[in-house]
C-alpha cells in the first residue's frame, strides 16, 4: 500500500536523523536548558528578529491549542475559519482549555477582514466572549495560499481593532516555498502575531515550535507549556532537529519537493476524463472529484484520504467523493508518475 | 560540567536511535495507525497480558495527568502523597485539567493505607470531592522502592473501598530490576489499575506509555489522548522507541546499568566523613547533605540538584543542604569513581 | 424611562414573594435536604411523570451550561443555532466547562434535522468532538416557536443518531401557553431529554431548573450542580418559588399576559407606517427594524433592545436598525397602548 | 426537629424580606443595571472605601471559586488551611476552574506566615505552581476568630512576597461582631485584598458579595461572574438584599443575636459531666464531644452536625463523636434553653 492520505505519512529526513543522533553525546541540563535548545533558540532568533520568543513542542494541536490559551482571557475569544483544523480536526483541544472559537465562512479555508468583521460586535459586553485573536492557516487545509496582501489585510485589520493574528503554520514551510519568500517574509513581516511553526509534516520526527513576534503576548508561556504537558525532558532531541530543518534551508528544499510533486502530479492527472480537481493546486495537497467505483480501485493500493463523501448532483460534474492527495518532502517524480498511472488505470475500471 | 542532577540529563540509548532510523522507511499510515505502533502495542500485550489497552505519548506529565482525567469523573479525586510528582512538579498539570489531590503524609515518598484510609471520608457527599484513585510512585521521588507486599496491601485497600490503583512509573523500570522481578510482576500483577510507564529517562529520546490493565476503565482514552495534545503524527517513531526498549530486556540492562551505579555510589561516599546519605538507596537516586561549602565546591564541575535548602541544627548531623543526585543508564564506573573523587575533594576544600 | 427590552426587567410576581415569606418559617435542613424542595421535586415529578429529575438553581445560564457539561463526556459536543443563547449570550460558559459547540444555519432561532445531520460527519474519530447532544431552545431567541411536530422531528432525528435533545426552556411557558399545552406536553411528550426550565423571566426573584426526564443521563447531576456552585444552601427559597410558580398554573396565566400583550403591540404598530415587524410575533418577543432617528426619540422614554444596528439597504424595506421589543407577565393593555403611542410618535417625528 | 447543625438553617430576617418586596417596583434594567444594585454598590464603598468593588451573586462557594480564579494565572495557586471550605466543602470547585491549593497545618482552621512560608520554595519555576494568595476564613471553620494582630502578620508576609491576602468571609459580621469593630476594621484596614462577604449565612435569603479592594485584581471580574453563571437577570433583588442588611447595621444585630446564643449555649452546658467542648467558642460554632448514646439520644429531637465520628481512646476525654452545633441570627434565648435542657437530658439518659 502507499500512502499519499497526508504528509504525515512521510518519514523523517535523514538529516534530522543525523542531528538527533549528533545531540545524542554526553549528559545535559534537562528540560530545555541545554547547549542544542540554546542554538536552536537562537536560530529561530537569528530568522525572525531579536524579539522573537520560541518554544519547542510535540505536537500541531499542541502548538495551535497552548499559543491560544496563553494569548486570551479566558472571555477572550477566536474567530477563524469553520474550515480551520483547530476547529475541525483537534478533538476540541481549544474548547477542553476553555476558549470559544467564532466561525466565519471561508473560501478553500480562506478567510477575510470582512468576514471577521462580522464578529466584532460580539466585544465589549460580560454576555459575550470578546473576539481577541484572528488565527489563520498557512498554507490552508485546502493546500491554499494566502497571498501576501491578503495576510496584510488580515493584520491590518487586526491592528484597527487591537485582535492578534495567528497564523496556523503546520505546513507554513510549503506556504513560504510556494511563494518564493523566507519564512520571517511570510508571517512576522507580514503582521503575524504567533505563529504555529510546523516541523514533523515536513521531515522532522516530531517537532513543532510556538512562536511568538511580539513579546508582550503571554511572556508567561513557559508555564502553558509545562502545564500543558509539552515541556520535554530530553527536549535537546527537538531541539537538534529544528537545527538540522533551519539550517541550510532544509525546510526549503523538503517543502519544494513536496510542492513540486503536487504540481507535477496536477499536471498528470488534470486533463483525465472522470476526475476533477475541485481547488487550486498551490502547494502540496491536490483536492479531486472522481467516481467511486474508480476511488475503491484506487484505494486497493494507494491510500488517500476522502474528504468529502457526499456531493450534490445538481452541481457536481463528477458523481463521486472528493478525496485529498497529498505529497510531502521525500515524494520522488517516479511515485508521482506511478499514482498518476494508478488513477488513470481506476478511472478507467 | 558533568551532569548528575537527573536520569533526565542522559541522553538515548543507542539502540533506541537505531530503531527510530529503522522505522524510517517508505510512508506509513500517520497517527498511530501503522504497523510499528501495532507491532509495540502487542509486545505491550504480550507482556502485561491480552486485555491491556496502552497509549504510547510524549511526556511523563501527560501519561499521569491524562489518565487521571480520563479515569475519574470531574467529582472524583487523587490520594496521593505529599511529595507526589504530580502534586510538587508537574506545573498543576492535573488540576488545569480540572481534577482535585488528596495529599497524605509520606516517608521517603511511600504511603500507606492508613494514610489513604483518612481521606474516605470525603465520599459520598455532594459537598465532596469523592477519592477514586490512590495514585503511587515507583521507584518513589526519593528513589525508594515499595515492596511488593506494601504496593499488595495498597491495592487490597483500593478494592475494599471501590479505588483504583495508579502507577506512576516513570522510573518503573528502575524498580522492576532493583526487585528482581518483570514489569508486569512489578505492577499489574500486584493490582495495580493504570500505569504511567516511563521510558524517557531510562534511554529513549522521548517516549512514554499510559497502560490500562482493567479495560473497563476509560475506554475512551484515544479522545483524551487526541484532546490533551499528546496524539503524534509520526507515532511509529514513538513506537519504534519502545520496540527496541522492551524487546530483549532493554529496559532492565539499562535500568540495572543505572542503580548498579547509584549503589557504587553510596558504597563510595557513605563513609566520608561530613557527608551523611539521608534516605535509604534503593534505585537511582542518592540524597545526602552536606556541608554548603563543599557543595559549592562540587557545583564548579557536577551539577547536582539541591533538594532542600534548609536544615534544622538541633536535628540534622551534617549542616548543608539536602542535595539529590542521580544516576543514569549510561552512567559508568568511572565516572562514578571520578564524581566519588570529586565528592571526596569538595568535602577536604 | 420605561423598560421593553427584555421580560428580564420586570419584577416578581406577588404570589412568588408570599411564597418566599410563607417559607419563612423556622429552621430547616440547608442545602435542599427541607420539605419546601422536597414538595417542588414532587411537583415537577407531578407535571413530568415519576422518572423526572429535577434541580433548582439561580440562573439560566447555569441550567443550560451544567446541563450540556454533566451529559456529555468532554470529547462530546453540542449541535445548536448560531443565534442560540448558549453561544451568543452567556460569555462562553459551555466553552468555559470544556464543552464545544457546533453551529448550524438557523431561521428566526429555529433549526432542522437537515441542519443537524451535516455535522453527523463530525462522530466517530479520535480527531473530532463527537456531536451528542442537539440543543434548540422554545420559544427562540426570536419570539417563535417551534411546532410539536418539528419538536418531534428533532427528537427523532435524535433517537436516529443516538443523540440526546436538550431544550433551551428559559421561556418554555411563553411558548407552552402559546401552544395551548402543557409544560410537559411542550416538552417530555415530544422527545426532549433534558430541559432549562425557567422560571426568572417569567415572574420569579431568582430560580430555574435543571430537568432531566431519561433517569440514564448524568445521574450524577448534583455533583455538577454543586461544583458547578449552584448550590443553595437556603434552598427552600427557591423551591418555594417554584411551588408557586407551578400550582395552580401561575406560569400559564404569567405567559398568556406576556404573549398577549406582545400580541396588542403587534396589532397595534403593524400597520403604522415606516416601522416593519421583521420575524412572526408567535409569543413575547416583537422585532421591528425603524428608521435610526425614530429610534431615537423612542429611546428617550422606552427602552428596547437595539438587536441589529446595520442593515443592506438593497434588501431592507425600512432603512434603519432591528429593535427587539419584549413584553412580559405584569405588561398591562394600557402600557401596550401607551407604547404604541409613543412608537407612533416617535415615527412621526 | 430543631437544627443547629448550620447557621443555613436559618431563614431570612424580615427586614430582608421587606427590602425584597420594596424591590419589586415596575421593571427595570437586568443584569445588575439598575437603581438597586447602584444604591448597593455604593453603599459598599461607603463602607469599605472608593475604590472598593463589589459584585453581588448567589453562593458562597462561587465568591471564593471565581475571586480565586479571576485573581490567579492558571499557573499560580492558593495558599490555605487543610481545613479550609474551599478545600473541604465546596466539591473541588476551585480545581474545577482549573487552580490548585497548597494545603497547609492549621489549629481550629488559623494559619500563620510561618506555615505559609513553608510553601514559597515552590514559586520561580516553571515545574511547580507559583503560590500567589494566601486564603483565611474569618471566622473559621471551627468557630475561632483571627485576632487583628494575626491577619496583619499575613497581610504583612502576603505583601513580603508578593502574594495577595484573600478572606473567606462567610461569617465576616459574625467576626466583626465579636471583635467589636466594622466590617472595614475587620479587612480592608487589616491589609486584607480580597473579601468573599457572605450573608446568607446571617440573614440573607440568597446573596454573597466579591469585594476587591485592589482595584489592580481581576479588573474583568464582571466577566468571570457571567461566564461563571453567576450574574443574576433580576439583580435588583440580590441588591436589596444587601441594602437591608448594610444598612442600620443589620448585619451586626444578626451576628452578635447568633454569638450571643452560642456563647451562652457554652455558659449553659460547659460544666455539665460527659460532654466536652473541643474548640474555644468565639462566634456562633461550638464544638463538643459527648458520648455515642447521648448524641443519638439528642438527635431525635435536634439536628446537629456530626464533625468527626473517630476519636482516639488514649488521648481524648470523651469517648465519643465531635459535633458541630451553630447557632444563627435568629436563635433565641429560649431555644438555647431548651436545646442545652436537651443535651442535659440526652448526657443523663
Amino acid at each position: 500500500m502507499k500512502y499519499f492520505s497526508s504528509d504525515n505519512n512521510s518519514g523523517a529526513h535523514p538529516a534530522v536523523l543525523e542531528a538527533v543522533a549528533a545531540a545524542n553525546q554526553g549528559n545535559v541540563a534537562s528540560y530545555g536548558d541545554d547547549p542544542y535548545t540554546r542554538e536552536a533558540e537562537n536560530l529561530v532568533r537569528h530568522i525572525f528578529g531579536r524579539e522573537t520568543r520560541s518554544y519547542f513542542i510535540f505536537t500541531g494541536t499542541a502548538a495551535n491549542a497552548l499559543i491560544l490559551k496563553a494569548a486570551l482571557r479566558p472571555w477572550e475569544g477566536v474567530i477563524c475559519a469553520e474550515t480551520a483544523h483547530i476547529n475541525t480536526d483537534e478533538c476540541g483541544a481549544v474548547e477542553a482549555l476553555g476558549r470559544k472559537l467564532y466561525l466565519v465562512p471561508q473560501i478553500n479555508g480562506k478567510i477575510t477582514p470582512a468576514g471577521c468583521a462580522g464578529m466584532l460586535h460580539y466585544a465589549g459586553s460580560v454576555h459575550n466572549v470578546a473576539p481577541k485573536i484572528v488565527s489563520i492557516t498557512q498554507s490552508t487545509e485546502f493546500g491554499q495560499l494566502y497571498t501576501l496582501e491578503e495576510v496584510r489585510a488580515l493584520a491590518d485589520f487586526c491592528r484597527s481593532h487591537g485582535l492578534y493574528l495567528h497564523m496556523d503554520g503546520s505546513r507554513i514551510t510549503n506556504a513560504a516555498a510556494a511563494l518564493g519568500i523566507g519564512l520571517r517574509e511570510a508571517s512576522k513581516d507580514l503582521g503575524v502575531d504567533m505563529l504555529s511553526m510546523g516541523g514533523t509534516k515536513n521531515g522532522l520526527l516530531c517537532g513543532e515550535c510556538a512562536v511568538f513576534f511580539n513579546p508582550a503576548i503571554a511572556p508567561d508561556f513557559p508555564y502553558f507549556r509545562k502545564q500543558g504537558m509539552q515541556l520535554g525532558a530530553k527536549m535537546r532531541f527537538v531541539s537538534a532537529q529544528f537545527l538540522a530543518y533551519l539550517k541550510n534551508d532544509l525546510w526549503r528544499a523538503n517543502a519544494v519537493q513536496a510542492n513540486s510533486a503536487c504540481a507535477l502530479l496536477a499536471e498528470k492527472i488534470s486533463s483525465l476524463p472522470k476526475i476533477k480537481i475541485t481547488r487550486p493546486v498551490e502547494a502540496n495537497a491536490l483536492f479531486a472529484r472522481l467516481p467511486e467505483k474508480a476511488l475503491q480501485q484506487l484505494e486497493k493500493t494507494h491510500h488517500v484520504s476522502v474528504w468529502n463523501k457526499t456531493y450534490d448532483p445538481l452541481l457536481t460534474e463528477i458523481q463521486g467523493p472528493e478525496v485529498r492527495i497529498m505529497t510531502s518532502f521525500n515524494t520522488t517524480t517516479r511515485e508521482v508518475e506511478e499514482l498518476a498511472g494508478a488513477i488513470e488505470a481506476a478511472l478507467r475500471s
